[in-house]
């Protein structure tokens, strides 16, 4: 697996790459960009190993979105935590309509393994993100992919829970910790997470293992970190005639579960579903995460 | 003259204001963000007077691409400033051809007054800042534009520049300081410089008045605060075939100058000329203004 170079830009005194791969899970040809903070180049090599915060972006996004938008390299280089930034589903394929709609299809994958025809072929991204992206440590080995958190937007917020609670167990931790702003939380229950569900996988029944509200009801992981949320009062798909994101599920889905107490849920006031609502927390997302991984 | 709010959004505790207006001086609609900072909002009315620092941008760009990219608020938001993004032309113009360019015409204002026609109906973006955007007072009242600043990226870094050797004198200070990334400091001996100078002054004899280089040997300013400039070393337009820059020549420029030993030029290694380079140097320009304005 071999990350082509497409660019290095120097910024916050680390570099963002951005790469392009052959995914052999996808059976597409992939981007990624890799944000490696200063002491990625400054430290001696047998001493320093960096740890990986992975960003998954929203609906109609690429890698590129959140490198210029979000705000977050400062706060990777002031702890010493790595950025890599998937993108949100394969591009470019051979599937007739795959680019006709802007909530299906390609640049919305939905972090998760399609079962369904044609998409199945190419909507592996729970499994692309899980096992091909760490295999960037071959390429750039300071990175610790053993010492991994996740956070992500809208679909990508879904996403970041999707991988903190299905991935997590009694016996192995995963991701150390997990953030989102404006995620989509029950997606059974709305209209992205219908088309989405009932477009990539084969059978309803499949449907559960990748709704949060349903996944933490039965949540066993040793790691109990909190979870971080932020929510504007003010994003058109939490306020508008749709609720497309339903925080109030997940708040009611935790009670009683060891989740009880421990999902920091923060509704602010007039923000909306923009990158000016992200950068605005970006660096108590941040934050939150390097403490996680043992950096502050 | 109203300014018409086209959307408001909450970010970094403040709020940006999208808002156009009809120049009396430019003959045009009129694009100008604005960053109010939370002070703005949360200090009693008859207390607060907020300062403002004027961002100028690059050429192509419009008020959105700093506001989406540079990374201001946050520190904006911090020191109590707010933060002005006015367009970098006139647009939309019943000139044939003004759209043709992409460093000449529409989102090539270069700053300066024309008094070549077409262009000079429109082109009076230096009056334009320097009395028309401070109009922006009777609207929002808390703005203090007695006490400002101003910085500015490639054109807009040329266009800061020029606003505080100009408007600064033995016995008015306008602007209390001044702030470049990467700027054009020498335009009369650059391809950009020529084509604008030429296009838009109907007299070889008037492009003195808008070179850094000329002006600051002549500057007779009681304000002679640092001139902070960062430049990247791997920006393309520094080092590529053609030097468009030539921040060398302004250092040339001000030795036996009162800002001999006041100008504080900072190549930086490896950076480029994108917005990635300024997010990653926004913080020390904002300090900078914010220590000159009395603000920390």
């Amino acid at each position: 697996m071999t990350f082509t170079v497409k660019s290095e830009i120097y910024t916050f005194g680390g570099r963002l790459l951005k790469l392009s791969h052959q995914s052999l899970i996808t059976n597409s040809f992939m981007d990624v960009n890799v944000y490696l903070p200063s002491q990625y180049f400054n430290s001696p090599e047998s001493l320093v190993k960096i740890p990986v915060l992975i960003y998954l972006s929203g609906l109609t996004c690429t890698p590129q979105n959140a490198s210029e938008k979000a705000g977050l390299f400062g706060y990777a280089d002031k702890y010493g935590l790595a950025l890599v930034f998937p993108d949100t589903s394969p591009k470019n394929l051979p599937i007739a309509g795959s680019k006709d709609s802007w909530d299906f299809g390609e640049s919305a994958g939905f972090y998760l393994d399609a079962t369904k025809e044609p998409w199945s072929k190419y909507f592996q991204m729970h499994s692309y993100i899980l096992k091909e992206i760490p295999l960037l440590a071959k390429q750039y080995p300071k990175l610790d992919f053993t010492k991994k958190s996740i956070m992500g937007h809208s679909m990508g917020g879904l996403g970041a829970l999707l991988f903190f609670l299905r991935n997590n167990s009694e016996s192995h931790t995963e991701f150390q910790s997990v953030s989102c702003f404006a995620p989509i939380c029950a997606p059974m229950s709305v209209p992205w997470g219908k088309k989405a569900f009932g477009g990539y996988l084969a059978d309803e029944s499949e449907w559960a293992q990748y709704d949060p509200t349903q996944l933490i009801k039965k949540y066993q992981g040793i790691n109990t970190s909190d979870i971080l949320i932020h929510q504007g009062t003010k994003d058109g798909f939490y306020s508008g005639d749709i609720n497309q994101l339903q925080p109030e599920k997940l708040v009611e889905a935790v009670k009683g579960t060891r989740y009880d107490g421990k999902l920091n849920m923060n509704l602010v006031e007039g923000y909306d579903h923009s990158y000016y609502f992200i950068a605005s927390f970006a660096g108590e997302h941040v934050l939150h995460h390097a403490k996680a991984l043992g950096l502050v």
